[in-house]
């Protein structure tokens, strides 16, 4: 398998070293091999419009990178440690099938704005995917609430009871709040859809590109025009995709938290059936809630992704450096982590119960206290009367 | 001065407790004081159309809030430690100046919908002070540009001299750069423009509001019906605000530590007043820019005040929990350092001078290779080979 | 007021740009006078050792070194904004009393290694206080134990009953980790015993000082040797204490949300007493453990701190920055914070009281199951084997 | 392959959810078992000290456990997903060849201290190996020292220069700052160095186990006695390995900022062999310091998994809580990343050259000017005098 870098220069590197800045790339960029096919193919078509290369050539830069598009979605395309990322890989390949003409395609780009095509619409893809599981998410809810939705429960504040609530409104919350993560989502969506190809290593290319034939032949909304942008816009994008993710993930946090201990039998409003709980390995009796506690604990994951593209991404100076080639890991992570989580957390509501008789024995008086206080006021007694008045049945001495 | 607590039961605190849970609040609250009176007239005017106040009341209730206001612009309103907050400060003056009226006004209100509705009109005027303060720094940018815009100087990557660039270039990038952060900041306004008033602790009050009214009065774009979600949203769209506002910071910090290092002389592109620099209490010769590192510095504050609302948020039971006090003073400080920053920044500009000479120094023939392979490619040589002929010239063994 | 900067070279400095630059020192610095002065009196010691001072010159300089530490103390030293900071205010203050000679304080000295040293001082100091602090918070625990230490009640694996534990158990757990955090103190404390006077701004100074003088007359345990290192420390040490504080408030964290959960009324296996609760301004019945939720959320104002310190020392060229002016504040805070927290808690457990009727009744059978597959165990059933017999009785289908 | 969980109770989990819960343990579990069968061994060991187990028996056990770990260091043996992680494989493949007796092994022990067992062996290697990689590193510096020593370069403050320095006093700062945190990783190993072994869930077991027994068999320095403590210390431990790990991460992060700018052709003081340097894809005139690059970068890698273990460990009911699980992640990334940068900025140090020619051309005037002032003060002139005097000439109007 040839393994040409495309920067090399003949000079061989410490191997040691190198292994340090491959990286996990080449096993990341797996998941970049279809984007990396569609932006090239682009790439070829607008070279070929510009006279760069001939029909004859785009035709069969253009078949050779569908073939390795296909083979990669088969499962059989794989890049070598040595080829280092993707964009070497899928080169080498296309110089061992086509000869010259596979170097021809590097024309007028750098392995720069090539990464972050292929990333961008790596990001589009994805957070069109966590819209669609956004929206599972909220049917899940739905359902759950048009089954159990009439039920009253305690709801509580500082983790103790304070007024009635229902199970209609704690879904409906969730819904509301999660319907304003797909918000957060369409907007992340239109800062992400700028096209970056054609704009080099970030000071654009010495020769005469069409960049809107590429943007729109790739789907993107506009071109992102300068290339200081383009490279400065890494990290930052990124930064708020993962934002947004920790939004989603804070309400299944939160949510999770809200079962895991309203599903403590001391309470029991809501039961877990038991093909989602594990055992001990030493405690006969425990079922444990270890969904739960795990999509509680994922959302502190995606938040140190977001801080980890925030460290990396400060007091550098202008223009590409290696660093943000570790932006990419915690970004992948982070849309693999929240859209799992989505789906087992909707999956979850499947076969989430409500215990109605323990959400009424749960409904003691005091649950009722601001409703007397209110009964009062409607007898003329000022509120903070009413509220005195009442808070002394609760006040015990101790 | 009367510092009853809109809780107080009777029962003394311990001091040292009460200390410790009022914390900083009776000090942050001084930005809040005219909100709360805005938002209080609007509640007391709602209450008069449900008929819960008479005309009378409503009117000198509203008569009163506007004294506060008005006190509170004038730098004559102080809140005590004992009073703990804004809401109890305020609503003891009514009682002062208006008797057992005054105690009429927290009728269908809880301290945690006023505290909502309070920040949100705080936050909208903040997020929009911020759009207006980075436009002018776009604004700044324009003019650096068109004074300097036409200077060709290197463009770096890797810190390393890379291929040509342009003052315009850069400066570009930058507002192209803020104006995307504008765009984060109005799809912030949208989610923090919602009424939480009437929802009173996170479950409703038991009696009727006109709660549509209450959200038009005090210019909200919709009323954020779910009373849950209410609860649920802060420290969501406080980590919202101020993910973007590290977005507007980052920006600052990359453009400041190009600067830093663009104007060390040994490059000195750029050139920064002596007004704008500091000394050494031992090196006579030093002019530090110490500006530009304290503008590269807080980027990191911000992200820590976000990272300190994400973690705060985590892990929590449903309903407002007390931990959530303590993201008052993250984005409040957000605000400020971000807002001060933006001004110090255009200032800055304003400024800036760029080294002609020194610019086209640094233009060494290496920035010009990339020119040189694409010369050899527009003579027929493949790209790859152009790039290894003109490689060997900056190959030298060592 | 005198406001001569101690890097004065007669240019004004932009107003805005001052205001920027000054931020919190004037007000940070009141915390640092005793120890500017302090440090002071030994460098003009041994200024006088060295023979650059006259002794009548180095009595007058102690004896207004040691007037202005007695004025601080008396709280009658103050520090302006012109000032910008304490060792501006402190030789400005000289210079008045003694003329001349006040400036002849800071030769052989930087501000760079006078802030340090000031700072270390108070390091030293605060890192004293937080071990007694902790220790006292132990004794709490062992008075808390030696109450109710011998009352079972069921431990929880998961959120869920798991095993027989007891008061005593539980105390002994926090003590244990605190005993552990004292050991991390103890070793950070060697680290920050460093004396970093004589180091200059980072590259040493042209005259020949006695470091190990200084050293000594401060107490510090040894003579930081290198002044680059002196510089690089600066944030390394910082982050190091904070890391430690948070340790410190995560064991708080950890105990709060025990007491929180285990005080529900669903629970009641504490009890918290009336003074340690707050109410609420809406529902009259309310007794919230908002002591307990702060001391749960200062956990992760803490771990924002070491986060700001480590964000900001990241990417930095060796040698002073001003950056690292911004590192001062969160190990303040975070010293505050942790200290106020260890007091209230320790306050906190002297009222604690634990419910035996509760604790007993949670005692249900299932908190027994491992007991009762043991008890098979000795019967020469094999543990998976009796888990399995015992684990059937816990098992209903749902 | 058998692959019955160590908790099963029969009842099928679904798939779905077990795939999440299983997550990556059972991948990153091949390094624990080496760990796991040296617990075990100890463990069957005491049981046979005890009399549960046989002699017999016991050896039995302890060949099987030296099989196992032989082929797991032939690379033979492997964890499937379905036995989610090592100590289910082990114990399955244990119960394969001997039967009812190897589920006897798990007598007197829970899953959570077996876990906790096997992680701390392993820490206290890899605390080790960090120690030992250290020292290696502080070799290297001596030996650049001693090739490069004595040039004098100017020192920088605020990314200028400054004051003469040294690569004398550059690389004694490192090793300085290098030996510092040597001590804080031999303080971790201390607090790492407890044996947990014996406390079951968390709540310790209902039969008598000889704890000292296995502590000293494992080469624990002590028995960590409170099982609860056990616990609660899991999450602690990990954060202050992870915070001595960013440490030294941000002594390579400063060095490589340096190296990265001292580099850079326009300064001209160091100089990076090509073998460690890596090309452009467009520019052919390129040589990028990308392992620098990654160097500076991975800092805020291991700083936020630092962040991803405080952000997990909070808020938390004491008690072991499956959102732990994924705090072995982070530690050991956090491992991997600073041995793998530890040899690599060794190995770098070994290339690395600096230039003596540009060290002496960037000692211009002004590096002196202090020495200047205090040239004048060896005249008799007072510092401050001397310092404007001196000032002067490097003040130009503009």
């Amino acid at each position: 398998m040839p393994t040409n870098k495309l920067w090399d220069k003949g000079i061989p590197l410490d191997e040691e070293i190198e292994d340090f800045t491959v990286g996990e790339d080449y096993i990341l960029d797996m998941k970049l091999v279809k984007y990396d096919c569609i932006a090239s193919i682009a790439h070829a078509k607008m070279l070929g419009k510009m006279g760069i290369l001939k029909e004859a050539e785009v035709n069969k830069l253009v078949n050779e990178l569908n073939n390795i598009k296909e083979l990669s979605e088969e499962g059989k395309f794989t890049i070598s440690k040595k080829q280092e990322d993707v964009h070497t890989a899928i080169e080498n390949m296309l110089t061992e099938a086509l000869g010259e003409l596979g170097g021809k395609i590097h024309t007028g780009r750098s392995r720069n704005d090539q990464v972050l095509t292929a990333l961008r619409l790596y990001y589009k893809d994805n957070i069109a995917e966590c819209i669609s599981l956004s929206k599972q998410y909220i049917v899940a809810l739905h359902s759950f609430s048009s089954n159990y939705g009439g039920i009253v429960l305690p709801g509580y504040t500082h983790t103790r009871k304070a007024m009635p609530s229902s199970i209609r409104l704690w879904s409906g919350a969730l819904i509301d709040s999660m319907q304003d993560n797909i918000t957060l989502l369409e907007a992340t969506l239109l800062l992400v859809d700028q096209s970056p190809l054609g704009t080099g290593a970030g000071y654009g290319v010495p020769i005469k590109l069409d960049r809107n034939m590429t943007a729109k032949e790739l789907g993107f909304a506009k071109v992102q025009e300068n290339p200081i942008y383009v490279q400065l816009s890494r990290g930052k994008f990124e930064s708020t995709i993962l934002h947004v993710l920790t939004q989603i993930m804070l309400d299944m946090n939160r949510a999770a938290t809200d079962l895991i201990i309203f599903s403590m039998p001391e309470l029991g409003y809501f039961e877990l059936p038991d093909k989602f709980t594990t055992g001990s390995s030493i405690m006969p009796q425990k079922k444990n809630p270890d969904v739960l506690e795990l999509l509680r604990a994922k959302y502190h994951l995606v938040v140190s992704y977001e801080m980890q593209v925030k460290g990396i991404s400060g007091n550098l100076l202008t223009g590409y450096n290696r660093d943000m080639q570790l932006t990419k890991k915690p970004v992948m992570e982070g849309f693999e982590v929240t859209e799992q989580s989505l789906k087992v957390a909707a999956r979850l509501l499947g076969g989430l119960k409500v215990n109605k008789d323990k959400a009424k024995k749960g409904l003691t008086s005091d649950v009722y206290a601001t409703d007397e206080a209110y009964r009062l006021v409607k007898n003329g007694i000022s509120f903070r009367d009413a509220y005195k008045t009442v808070s002394k049945k609760y006040t015990k001495s101790n």
